[in-house]
Formats: structure tokens, sequence, C-alpha cells
């Protein structure tokens, strides 16, 4: 290793995104309302993941789907047309990730969320939420949506076979942040030389606690434990004095 | 599409970084070092693909790699046990991305450059390059290296056929400062719903004048002709007045 250079270069300094995530999330459980924050790289699969997750939920929370993306809205489209499920698209305007200010932006063009906006008194401690649970679906991108805290209750990420089972070495953050971790694509992990047990391995050396569920979300097979898993954690949610 | 909402999120602001690229780049050509900007998703194969393509240009052209990554120093290593070639790993602390200063900081470590520090007054227009080619591996994410200039001569991407053909749409940016598309992981086109042809024609609805060439870094195949290209590339670079 000694003849590899290691050079530190610049970070990069943050807003106080923290203060507004924690406002956020204090008024999402003020109105019942849970936000999942679902992540990954481009391409690992999540909005057919969400299509399958959310055809197995709709029934029993209400819910409701941001799609965030930087220019297209084919994703809220397809969300919508094949579930049903209220979709909104966020553009980022070509930014790579979605803060909590941004999160609460898109939060109040949903009227059921009972979010409104700070500054127009919109929004309203007494306004009652119409639905359970909020899916934002970030931006494909397994570095700079970790590092801002967007008021979710709880991150999720997907991580696909073809990506390789090292991806926790290589993105720390991403990992340590995320309290589910879905591995996706597990039809085709003969073609991959993809170490399910590896895998977890470097999963739980950034985050102990982290959940880890297979899935293949073309066939739907696993998807059920997801969709369990979610269930799960908004009834406990719900019951818990804060989130 | 009519009942999909799609709301303008607030969008950054860069710092002037295209004077700095501008510079960067001037001073490569002035040394006849031609600087390569590899991008791609995480888990598409850039390591790898540089495995193969160092081994096959190597004897032909002086050629160092860096390896710029959040943390790990995995793949510098990788890249200098498998091929010989010098490779320094970049840490971006962070960062999702780099910069042409970030860029210079990391071609100032390598000497056979002959770029300097600018404040110090190591960079001497009158050092003598000992390389022909730096490749760059850009940090995995489809969205801020695209954003930066580098001072890079050319920008490549490599696309993987499990993350689906329609990534053109998606992350437009990226497709259009990229001079050359390459497609990985063809071996394992029969187990995707990848559309070569739709492939190429979202590439170049983008950047009509980009180069597409499938290959499978795994096996090897279609490595040649990416040799080629990045062999005739810098024997024109060498020959033409500016870069």
């Amino acid at each position: 290793m000694d003849a590899v250079k290691v050079i530190e270069i610049k970070k990069s300094v943050f807003e106080d995104n923290d203060k507004d995530a924690a406002a956020l999330r204090w008024s999402l459980k003020g109105r019942g309302v849970y936000l999942l924050n679902l992540m990954s790289s481009p391409g690992s699969g999540k909005t057919t993941t969400l299509i399958q997750l959310l055809n197995r939920i709709k029934g029993k929370l209400r819910v409701a789907v941001m799609e965030a993306d930087i220019d297209s809205d084919v994703d809220a489209v397809k969300i919508l047309e094949a579930t049903g499920v209220p979709s909104i698209q966020l553009h980022t305007g070509g930014m790579c990730h979605l803060d909590a200010e941004m999160t609460r932006q898109g939060l109040a063009s949903l009227p059921e969320t009972g979010i409104g906006n700070l500054t127009d008194g919109s929004d309203s401690s007494t306004a009652e939420a119409g639905l359970d649970l909020v899916i934002l679906e970030n931006v494909g991108n397994l570095v700079c949506p970790a590092e801002f805290d967007t008021g979710a209750c709880r991150n999720a990420m997907i991580l696909s076979v073809p990506e390789g089972h090292d991806k926790p070495l290589k993105y720390p953050l991403m990992f340590t942040v995320c309290d589910l971790v879905i591995i996706n694509k597990i039809d085709v992990l003969p073609y991959f030389d993809f170490d399910m047990e590896k895998c977890a391995e470097y999963v739980h050396m950034r985050n102990p606690k982290a959940e880890i569920i297979p899935i293949c979300a073309r066939t739907g097979e696993g998807v059920d434990a997801l969709a369990d898993w979610i269930l799960k954690e908004v009834e406990a949610w719900k019951s818990a004095p804060a989130c």
C-alpha cells in the first residue's frame, strides 16, 4: 500500500441544514406523517422497487410519493400509472441531492401532508394530515444525498447486485446513515461476482444496526418482506412519543 | 402527464471554475500531457475498464492514473498491482466531484506532469513532462462531476448495461459533456432489458458527436477499440495547435 500516494484535497462547507431537518421531522411527527428517504445509485431500481412496494401497502396506508430528479418527470408518471398512488416530481435544477428545505417545499405541495410554507403562514400545526406515509425517492447518487438530512424519519438505500458488494467500503457515509439496505436484482446473482455475506459484513461495519432485505423488484421476490418492514416501522413510529 | 405536479426547487450556485479549468488545460497543452476525465455511476466498472485499457496502451504511451475517491484507496492499489502504471489516490474529503483546482493539486503530486503549485513557484512553464497521458477516474456519480470542468482535454463516461438505456434522459448534462460513452458489461445483455439502439439514440439527443464503444471489461471484449480511440486521440491532440 506504501507505493500509492494519498492526497487529501479540500472539503466542502455545508449550510446549517440540521436545524431545518429537525424542525421538519417535528412537524411531520405532529401530523402523523412518516417520511422515508430512499436513496441509491442511478439505475439500481428505485422506481421499480417502489411500484412493487406501493401495490402491496396502498390498501393499508395512505401513501404518497415524491420523485426527485434533475430534469425529467418519467418516474412520477410511471409510479402514478402503475399504482395510482399520488406522486409528484421534484426538479432539483441540477442539484445532486435534497436538503430539508427542499424536502419541505415538496411536502408543502402535497396538501394532504398538512405541511405548508413557513413564510406565508400556510404551515399550521393544527392542520390534519390525510397521509400516513410519504416516500421520497432522492436523486440517484451515493454521495451527496447521504450528506444532507432531509428531515425523514428513516433513511433506506438500494444497492443492486451489478454494482458490487464493495460499495459500503467506497461510499461509507451512505451506508452509515441508512437504517435499511435493500439488495436488488438478486435474480442476476449467478452472473456477477457479488458476495452476499461479504456485503452484509461491510454494511454492518458502517452501521451495525442496519437491516438488509434482498429483493428482485422485476419479479417481486422479497418485496413482501420489504412491505412488512415499512408497515411495522410506521406503526411503531405512530405509537412512539418522538421520531 | 397532466396529473403529475412538477416543482422547480432551488438551484445551486457554483464558483468560477471555468477560468481555472482553461488555465490548467493550457498548462497541460504546453507540456504535452493529455488529460482524460473518466466518469460513471458507482459500480459501473471504471477501475476494471482502466486495468484492461492500461495493459493495452502502457507500452505505447507514458501514462499515469489519478483515482478520486471519497475515502478508500482500494482503486489506486488495484490499478498499480494489476498494471504497474503509476497511480495516485485523491481523497475528496466527502466531496462528490473534482473541480479544476482539485485536479491541479492531483497533477502537482505527479512530478512527471511538470504541473506544480501556482502559489509556491513550483509551477514552471519550462518544466518538461515525462508523461503523455493522465487518466483521472472521477468520483462515482452521474450528477456533480458533469457540472465541473476539470481542465481535461476530453470527458468520457461509462454506462453499464444493468443501469438501463434510459440514463441519458435522466442525467442529461453528463451525456452532454462527454465525447465518448463506453457501454460496459455487454456480457449480461441477455439478462437485462437494455436496448442498445435506444441508448445510442438517447446519447445522441444529448451530444450528436459522442462516440459509443461497447465493451465487457471483465473479459476484455471491445477494449481494443477503446485503446485505439485513446491512442488516436492523444496523437491528434499532440499535433494540433490547441486542446
